[in-house]
């Protein structure tokens, strides 16, 4: 696939379908793949010297979001410019609109006002597809609740591609609250699809129950798992919500599973390391490691772009 | 008129001579009918694959909300885009703004940056008058205290048109809260201009003192009007702010003003259902009623982007 | 310097090297001159029917306020919108980010997401420097700490030589807080420069100690320097912080310093009275003067987006 001025060849033999990006569960193969090259060509364009491509032009965007965000909100803004799309920043933190009825007529109202594509965050799991079921316009998914944030998992996905070329085979591990991570659940569910062996790792207290349900291994000791993993995907952890009640202090959950120079020395030489951002570091990992020369965190971040380009892109376009 | 491409040919007729638009009061009937035939040529522009046009590219509006709005303000800024004008958006709750002499700095401020046109909501009733008499810049009053809302007015009355044909000899009711409502008086000035007959209808405590001085009707019986009308346009109820104070209970109001299936029995079978928004479900009227066959109220959102680019249209591009 | 449709043809011999603005202390005087006349140049494009030239199409301005500010934001952002660039607005009163790895993280970001140019406004003095030292996109200084806020330097200066054609040999006093303004820090930097003399002029204690190392003259008296002055300067009081701790009371202030029309009498009758707003009028200065045939408040607004536009272009487009 390329982008010949403001033409996207897409592969011809891939007919997209989807008016809404909802889960990467309920993604195939072949969609996430073709999201994949379609990101591969707009990756390009925020190289040029004209960052712009016109093709969403004349098509407007709502960014919905019922969380702060700066990162997410920012990317896909950013995402929807570089599309030449008109776009609106809706953010709310009121409780009526949070309510299942100001939902749907926050929903209708947007919808009413001829807008392409919504952009939602929203505490509650599910409220993505509630939106998406209830309105013609499509609906991306941001994070809802503990479920999904599949343009996360499917950054991640294209970020170790791009440096491992293939997904097969590869031993990738994400480390800490699992629990509640919805970043957790996009990138188990595109991995597992795309051909790697997924490793969960992190205190007994952060590891959903049935997890293994979803085809991954467990383990609570990072120290022998770590040796042979490819990828490590390293998650936030919400010292806000979770000091004390999860695990005793955060000087042991950083012995335990932070990412330190000195345990960096029994990880393969070409291990990536990857964290969805903010940082806390100390916790998490060390400012040497995340700074280090495998880290891949701000790859992540520029892909980001991309792969919201590239979803916003297919599903914006797609025929109704 | 007709919109061919990037030109509005509007009727050569007649002549727009308005930099702002204040209020409905001060309009003629033929400005108002000027304003709703461009915007129904501006109506199939959100209906394009390109919802936009050039016609106000390079000019820049400023939306200046003192009160907050996310519906309003966001379809002044959609209006905006569309017709890709430059949108700056301030909103301030501050007093320091808020005060008299604050507005007029404000003012000749963003007047000095170039800014074409003003879009303004303030709580004080005439804060868009003084502004545009101390201003070069265009101002769009969109809400001033309990005073009027012109473009919420014009846009119900287009969209009764736009149901009905013809306003001249439709009985109108405008039910509820009369008293603190700047979109009722919008509403009576332009529906008595274009012919409609307008009742009040809303417990004695939130009908203004003289507002028959105006040329309306007044009921307290809404079930005794409700038989003869062909337009209900329910206003909204300031839960915060009236409770206990202008009437007994928020069940008591519902029974007596509220709409619902029940009540709509009573109502003539091509009734319009008309609310500016937000509704409180329950209260002005029931979620079936709002959502029924006789609901106009997403239209009402639809046409509020139309009618607003025809005036930010209209006022910007003025000779001055 | 021209500009000719999309085109600016600046003074040849000038070659532009900086991606960053980060004080005046740090620019030589032709660079000086050549912002200036690149913003004559921009001056024009916001007086046409089009105010948009296309020079910073598809390339990306990021406005990152740590400290609120409506109108340095907003020029920034029209100054970005007429130059046809995308603007993200990034705003945080959020402690993590205001910290000096919060920062880096922040800013590592923003370049990973191929954004050209930063403007930063930040409560800590070298936070701008700071920034640019480690980020590859180009930095403007819009305001850290007490150290400069340059634009406004710059859009002074500009306004001063607009009137008076020259700055050699011209009389210019600041008054009031010298202690806390990065705007008389980048004033002092820019009028030496071009060979203006400078006075400072306020109570002892808002006046910094060895302020005379930059080549200015100090006086507490400002009746007795104000007769030869060509310019008055007039610095905000900052009312909430000040009140108490450095002069007994506003009054007396107002008094001592306040330019009154009484005062007034004693200057010059082509004086230039300007002041970087907004005002606390009755404070530093009257409503009648500021509003008065001498005040060159207003221009000093629109100078600013003119001048914005210039930094912003010539940063941007720099070789990397």
């Amino acid at each position: 696939m390329t982008v010949v001025g403001s033409q996207v060849s897409g592969d011809k033999k891939f007919h997209w379908t989807r008016k809404d990006l909802l889960s990467v569960e309920e993604l195939s193969k072949e969609e996430i793949e073709h999201i994949l090259a379609t990101a591969e060509s707009f990756k390009e364009v925020s190289t040029r010297e004209v960052k712009k491509v016109p093709a969403l032009r004349g098509k407007t965007i709502a960014n919905l979001f019922f969380e702060a965000s700066t990162r997410t909100r920012t990317s896909f803004e950013l995402a929807a410019k570089r599309l030449s799309a008109d776009i609106l920043n809706f953010s709310s933190s009121g409780s009526s609109t949070a309510k299942g009825e100001g939902l749907r007529d926050t929903a209708r109202n947007i919808e009413a006002m001829q807008i392409d594509t919504i952009v939602m965050r929203h505490s509650s799991s599910g409220a993505a597809e509630y939106l998406a079921r209830t309105s013609q316009a499509g609906v991306i998914n941001a994070g809802d609740g503990i479920h999904e944030h599949p343009t996360q998992g499917l950054l991640d996905i294209f970020t170790i591609r791009e440096k491992k070329k293939t997904l097969q085979g590869l031993q990738v591990c994400l480390v800490g609250d699992i629990l509640h991570s919805r970043v957790a659940r996009s990138n188990i569910w595109g991995l597992k699809k795309l051909g790697a062996e997924v490793t969960v790792c992190g205190p007994p207290t952060l590891i959903p129950r049935k997890i293994e349900e979803l085809g991954v291994t467990i383990s609570y000791d990072l120290d022998k798992v770590l040796p042979k993993m490819d990828v490590l995907n390293i998650l936030r952890i919400q010292l806000e919500r979770q000091s004390g009640a999860f695990f005793p202090s955060i000087r042991e959950y950083a012995a335990e599973y932070g990412i330190s120079n000195e345990r960096m020395k029994k990880a393969k030489k070409d291990v990536l390391i990857m964290h969805p951002g903010p940082i806390n570091r100390g916790v998490e990992l060390s400012g040497e490691v995340a700074d280090g020369s495998q880290s891949v965190i701000l790859d992540q971040v520029t892909n980001g772009v991309a792969v919201r380009m590239a979803v916003l892109f297919l599903t914006t376009l797609v025929e109704r």
